[in-house]
Order: structure tokens, then C-alpha cells, then sequence
């Protein structure tokens, strides 16, 4: 029964020690979604449930994890961004990618009857997950605008392919064809003039995907500033974003006020830190 | 929008293939289970339905993966093995990793009603996972052994010290330090002549952890033989275990046939492929 | 002056310890030697001296690193087979890399005007390496067969070549229009029926390569056996020669006797063991 | 003899792509260079021969890769710094490391001769290297300062130590006791009030090591500026040098003039260059 005439075989294990100074870039995917959104009725192109679902198991983690400065999903992927120096797990790569996954994932079934509540989950999902390392300031913002980029480009041929076979009665294999060759403009005009539909009407969670937080907000019930992630639509592939966000890639607490809508995620804090505050108060009396 | 001026940031991924014609070994490991077991009232020093839970998890991958070779669970961590000539998903380590870790956190949350009937999950759970590879039958094997000397010793430990607490009542501290110093005899001991409690009558999934296996399975309802996964507690610190398993860590699909009890998790199987040969014949008639 | 202000940036030094229980490969390469050997005259299609410089540099780094099982050389490569629980340097990947790549070139260098006395060195020549490990014994013998096949193929194409350019008066171009498309068989024919070449009766370390393997030779003059380093050109590809050598891939102690030729190399070792034996006589006296 | 059937094996070797982006430092060592300069009668605590040496062999690895943007050498070590965009060899670690390792191993013994004129080299000498990211410019100046203070604190050690034992007849272990517990300001005082040794006019490639880096000299007999390797004893621990050369990170061509003494390595390169300029003028006529 000796344990140590075995252990030798921990040395077995190697160091996977990421490179300090780095941006750590952990980008879940979900596994074979195009057969879990259908087994499960997802609405085509966009299914609003599943992409809150995605949003909202982004902010538990991201609620979990100090050292993240901010989350990116869109469609069945989710990016998570460490702060460069972070030493979270001392940086070992495996801890770090399987964690974040393994939270995401579980927040994901847990939280499936919140936003599908008539909707039952037949099975349980994966993810998959990767980790990336970006060394400047540059690679990362790119990272984030290459993401960005690739939902505006899937979300607009998705949106006219399912307007073609949803309201046009064309075959998914005919509407395929259609679109083969086309450039956004020709779709944009497609789904306007055949169907009356403006693109930039669309909604923009679907358009531009959800950007996770950290911000400040002033609020008035509880008389002061409190520090929240809020979920956002902004367009990352424009300067100005960067600009306004200067200190987004190197703080984690972030002093930038936030002065968008109350969404439900936001909401949920508030009430959270509301009644926290009223406990301590009923406590001090 | 172009895409294609971001997308260089994708060569910044690092490939992560493994060496071929080693065991790949992929072992899970709840984090802050300590509190997580607390939360959910869970039996000390064993819940047999925490157990049967991660149990039942490993079946679902083991389920999904014919690669795997088995698997083996003991507290709150499980390995899966891989063929050691296993090309799934082109060895690539962590797309291994995640899937598996993945697949496993969703269904210990999928499942957890099925076991923990009247204690409802009040959180996301999270696994935390690591990747090894052994490139010799030798340490593959040292390997189950090392993990199984584990729950030995932890077990008979956790057994005297928790009997010790909820039958001696004794505060933790005071159990502590009676163990203090103690071996195996020592502890079997106080468990016999103080409670009268026989280590040995202990069920053995406590004593023993899970071992998933693939076996066959005459059936007489089916009127043919079937390959299972079969849920045993075997003793893979005897020699006797791996000559009768002699091709156990070189073929996924197994000829020896199992002649243990019919567990739940068997039982399903057997149901499951009963219903489907029924579905079978009232086709063809 | 803190050095240790600075010394932060060790921190960024990654771990490359290899995976242990493996064969470790070191394969070096001649860096532009195509170049190389034309600075340096080498007679085409194979020198001699220049194959001998190489085998005696490998008997170099041999004679240094006890851990070191054998090595293979063939053209401008050499192959260093490490035993497959070295744990020399901690298995670091770099530092054993490095070492056996720097001790080779040095020696090299050190060693040209021993074989190359009319020709000087012109320049500083390089050669790079890799590290490559391998787990089975399978594995390590088909890779010792695979650099062997290569000589072969490569060495009865180069002869035929060759010797249409220099004997055939054929231009290069021509040479190698001659030769394309045909077979082993093709070629030992052209050099026979026109040159009246057997390609049998080549030497064997054109043919073979050169092995460097350590062994036992019983030394009449010194009344004893000795250990030596021999260099042979065995056929590696027969299953006969791993027959006989069975032990060769696990222990770098070989009692296998030695009964070939006495080369060079090994005359060097039996005068050095001599002189040593002759100086302990003395001294003793 | 069917190569195909082995050619498996080079599926073992793994990718070993650098992160793109960064800068990449290649450190050498030499291998046992203790009982190696005394073996060849090195002066102590410095012998100039022997850095001058190293120096050269720097600089021949410096005009050999392009992608090189300096080097800086100190005692037996010299690290070499890719600019961070370098795409030579595709970024491959072990290409990279055992080429300059390789480079720099022959040229030291090709060029022993001229500079150890009458003491000759008595066996092959090997070096190990490393490879090193930095992902900031930050880091990489940490890095070439953390070399200098290494050399400033040794080099100051040295010299008080060799002073104490070869003027001061202390024995080594005397020598060594007496410096125990002793700071910079101590050592200093040593020098000069016992010796009368003024450590600040110790040679600067003594106490500053070498630092060779690529800059544009105006030459009157050339008539026009060229592109020189010089070698420098800069203080790098100093901000102005950084502000000074403040594109030396970025830029492999520099236009920043040299101004400094003509030393050996950069008079063999206006004469070299000289030579070409005058053997095109003559091929014009």
C-alpha cells in the first residue's frame, strides 16, 4: 500500500508555466452546437435566450474571477482576457483554461431554466477551450476586433440566409446559392428590398455580440458608486472605443462611469449590493 | 471590417500535440469541494450520492469517447484514460483536456438530481483538470496504483477520524491529534475495539474508489452478448487484477466478459439496448 | 547596481524538462554543408575524410557523456540516442541540446587538420539540431532504420549520379534526367553495365553509415577486457542485428564482445588504455 | 527498404514555434570554463585574450544573422537578442538556439589562434545555451541590465579577490574569508588603500563586459557612411544610454553614428569593405 513506491509517476506531469507579462486569452466554444441548437428549438438566426444564457454564464465566472478585466462572446464562443501580470494558479496553463471552462460550463447547465424555461435541456453541453497569449497591447485589441469582426460577418450572412428560407420559402440549399458570391452590400440590399428589413435595425447584442465589464456606477438608491460588470454592445473595431477605454487592457478595477441602460445582469447587482447594504444597516442598529 | 487584417492574431496559438504512442491520462479534480460538500450536506467521510454522482458523470464520457480506456474515481477527482495510440482530436492537448472536463462538470449538473433527490444544487460546481502522459504500460499501471493507494489511505483516515467526531464526539482538533502519528493498524484499532467497527465490512466504494471498464456482457433477455461499461471497485494494487486485465491498456474494445452484480449504472445500459432491439424487431415486423 | 532589481527576468526562462521514461534523440544537421563541401573540396559523392572527421567528433561527444547509448552518422548528420532514464541535466531539453550540439562542433573544428591535413579550414561551419523523444523500443528502432534507409537510398542515387557526371561525362542536368523515375534496381544496373560498378563493393560506411556503440573488447596485450566505443557499419535494417544486440537500447554498460576490425578509433582507445595501464605499472613500481 | 515504412518516427518531433511578437534571447555558457581557462593558463581574474575572443565570436554570429540587434557578452557567457518580428526559421526554439550555439561554439575554436597565439588549444570546449521571450521592451532592457550588474558585482569581486591573492600572497580560502560580509565600498577601498588599485581605471571591458550592436560610421577614405558592428563597453545600467539609442530594440539597421575609437573588429571592417570598394572600382576600369 505504500503511496510512495507510486508517487514517481507525478514527476510525469510538466510545468506549463505561461510566459509572464502576457495577456492571457482563454476562448471557450461550444461543442457540436449546431445539433444542441436545434435539439433544443433554438431560434434561427439568433436565439436571444441562448445567447443571454451564454452571457450570463460568462458573468459568473467573470464574477468569480478578480483577474479578468473583461469577457466576449458571441454565438457559441466565449472570450475570457486575464490581466497581463495576473498570477492566478501561478500562471500554470492547464488550471487556468480548465477552470474557467469547467465554471462556464456548469453556469451554463445550472442556469439553463432561467432563460429557457419552457424549454427543457435534454443533455448535457461541452465547451472546448484553448488558451492564447498576446505579448502587446496591440495583438490584444486585434484579438478583440478579429472576434468582433467575425460576428458582424456570420451574423449578417445568417440573418439573410434565414430571412431567404424563414420568409422567402427558399431551401436552405437555394438560399445558400443565392448568397455565394455576395458582398455585405448586396446583402443588406437583399434583406431590404425584398424584405423590408434594415440590417442596422437588428438588434445589437446579435449584431456586435456582448462585451463583459468593469465599471462604475453612480446610484442613486444606495447613494454611492459601486463597482459592476455590465454587459454591453459597444463597437470595438472603432477607435473612439479604445480611446474612451484607455485603461481597459491594464486595471482590473476599472473608475470609467458607466451611464448605459439598466440590463438585467446590471440590474441584479444592484438589488445584490442593495440588500447587502440594507442587512448591514438592520445589523448596526 | 476586414476580417483578414486581425486574423493574424490566430498564429499566436501555440501547437499542443502530444508525443504519440503514450498514455494519455486526463484527471479531474473539484475545486473547493471542502466548502462545496459543506453547502450540500454532504455525509462525512463519504456520500455515497456525491459519489454515485461523479460516478454516473464518468459514465457520460466514458460514454461519448470509445477512445477512453476507462476510468477511475475516488473522492473528488477522476481519471480518464486515453489508447495510448488515440488520435482523437489530433492529440491536441488542450482541446483533450477541456472536452473532457467539460462534458464531465455538465453532467455532474445535469445529473445531481438523479442522485441528490432532496438537496438541490444551490451553485455552479467547477473541475479543475491536468493532462500526463506515460510512455510504458509499467507507469500507467504505477499510475491506477498511486491513485488507489490514495483512497486507501485517505479513506481509513477520513473513516477513523470522522467516527471519532460524529461517535467519539470529539471536536475535529481533538481527533486530529489523536491521529496524530497513527498508522493503518492503529487506526483499524480504534475503529474496532472503540466502535466496533470492521474497516474491512466498509462498502467498497469508500475503501476502493470506481473503476470504469469495458467488458461484455452475456445476456439471456437480449439472447446475445453486449459491450458495457461496468462500474467495479476492484483492487488494482494486486497483481492478480492486471493479469486477468492483461489487454486492458491496449484494446478499447474488450472481450473479457463481467460477471459482477448488475449496478445501476449496468442496468441502464441493459435496459437501453433491450428497448432498442424491441424497437428493432416491431420495425422488421 | 541591485542586481536584484532585474533579476525578475529569469522568471521568463520556461521549463523544458522532457518527459522521463523515453528515449531522448539529439539530431544534428550540418548547416549549409551542400556549400560547405565544395569550399572544401570534398570528393563527391562521398569523402571520406570528411565522413571519418564526423564519426571521430561523434566519438568525441560519446567518450564525454556516459549516459549516451550509441550514435548513428550518415552524410552531414549525426544522431545521439540518450538511455531512456537519463536524468543528465535534469532532462532539459535545451541544455542537453546545446551541450551535445557545441561539443560536436568544437570538436569538428578541433579535429579537421587530424583528417583533412592538406585542406584547411577555410571558415567556421555550423550545424543545427533538434531533440526528439521516443517510447517504445519499437519506436526508437524504426527510427534508427528510418535514418539508415535514408543513407541507402540517398547513397545509391548520389553513386549513380556521380559517377554519370564524372565517368559518363553527363552534365549534372543531364545526369539527373538520366535518373529520374527509376528504381534501385535501375541504378545498381547503369552502374554496372556501363561503368562496370558493383555497388556492392562500395565501402560499407558509404553505404551503412557509421554506428558508434559501446562494447567489450578482450585485449591480449593489456590481459584484460577493456570497454571501448566501436565504430561499425552493421546493418540496422535486418531484425538479426537487434537480435544480437537486444540489450543495446537499455543499458550503456555492454558486455557484448567485440570481434570486428580494429578501426582507427578504436586503436586510439587500446593505445590510450595501454599507456594508462603502462603509467599505473610505473607508478606502482 | 521501403524508407516510407520508418518515416513515422518524425511525427515525434514536436513543434516548437516561439511566440510571434517578442523578443527572443539566446544565452550561451561555457561548459566547465573554470578548469577550462585554467587548463590554457588564463590570466586571472581576467584575461583579455579570452574576451577578446568571445567578443569575436559574437561578432561573427552578429555579421552572419541579419535578425540579430545586438549581443552583449561578459566572463564566458554572451546573449544574442532577435529583434521581435525575427521570422528566422520560422521561429522554431531548438533551429534558432543550436544554430547560434553552434555559430558561436566554431568560431571560438576557429579563431583560438588569433588571439591565444602561443598557448594552444588543448581540447574541444562546448557551450550550452538557452532561449528566452521577452514580451516588453521593458523586460528586455531589465534583462541587459541584469547581465551588466552580474558582470559589475563578479568583476569587482575578482578583482579584489585575484589582487588579495596574487599581490597579497593571501591563499585562496584567506582571500575568500576576508571578502565575506564585504560590500562594493569595502572591496573599493581594499583596492586602493592596500594596493593602490583605483578600480575605476580597471579596463571597461573588464567591468562593463561588451556590447556589440550595429551602427553607421562615416568613413573619409570610403567616402560615404556604411554599416558597422561595433563593439562597445556602454553603461546600459544608465537611462541616457536608452534614451540614446532608443530605436536599438526595433531597428536591425541602425542610423545612429558611431563616433568612438576604431577598435580591432571594426577596423577589419573598413577594410573589408575598402577592399570590396576598391576591387569594384578596378572592375569598372
Amino acid at each position: 500500500m505504500a503511496k510512495s513506491t507510486f508517487e514517481y509517476v507525478k514527476n510525469f506531469e510538466q510545468d506549463d508555466t505561461l510566459l509572464p507579462n502576457s495577456w492571457i486569452v482563454v476562448r471557450l466554444d461550444g461543442k457540436c452546437f449546431h445539433k444542441f441548437s436545434e435539439d433544443h428549438n433554438f431560434t434561427k438566426p439568433n436565439d436571444a435566450r441562448g445567447l443571454k444564457l451564454m452571457n450570463y454564464s460568462a458573468y459568473a465566472v467573470l464574477s468569480e474571477f478578480n483577474d479578468l478585466l473583461m469577457a466576449y462572446g458571441q454565438s457559441d464562443e466565449y472570450s475570457f482576457i486575464f490581466k497581463k501580470n495576473s498570477t492566478l494558479y501561478k500562471r500554470r496553463a492547464a488550471k487556468l483554461l480548465t477552470t474557467i471552462n469547467s465554471k462556464f460550463t456548469s453556469s451554463y447547465v445550472f442556469y439553463w431554466n432561467k432563460f429557457f424555461d419552457e424549454e427543457p435541456l435534454k443533455y448535457p453541453p461541452a465547451f472546448d477551450g484553448r488558451i492564447v497569449l498576446y505579448p502587446s497591447e496591440e495583438n490584444l485589441i486585434d484579438y478583440m476586433k478579429w472576434r468582433q469582426a467575425d460576428v458582424h460577418i456570420n451574423n449578417l450572412y445568417n440573418t439573410t440566409f434565414w430571412t431567404l428560407v424563414l420568409q422567402g420559402n427558399l431551401s436552405p440549399a437555394q438560399a445558400e446559392k443565392r448568397l455565394c458570391g455576395t458582398v455585405s452590400a448586396d446583402k443588406n440590399e437583399i434583406l431590404f428590398k425584398e424584405f423590408n428589413i434594415n440590417y442596422n435595425n437588428e438588434p445589437e447584442m446579435f449584431k456586435k455580440g456582448t462585451l463583459l465589464l468593469r465599471k462604475t456606477l453612480s446610484n442613486e438608491a444606495l447613494n454611492k458608486s459601486i463597482s459592476v460588470i455590465v454587459d454591453v454592445h459597444s463597437d470595438m473595431l472603432k477607435d473612439t472605443f479604445w480611446k474612451e477605454h484607455s485603461n481597459l487592457l491594464t486595471k482590473t478595477k476599472q473608475y470609467l462611469n458607466y451611464e448605459g441602460p439598466v440590463t438585467d445582469i446590471l440590474n441584479e447587482q444592484i438589488v445584490s449590493k442593495a440588500k447587502i447594504a440594507q442587512e448591514q444597516i438592520e445589523i448596526s442598529v
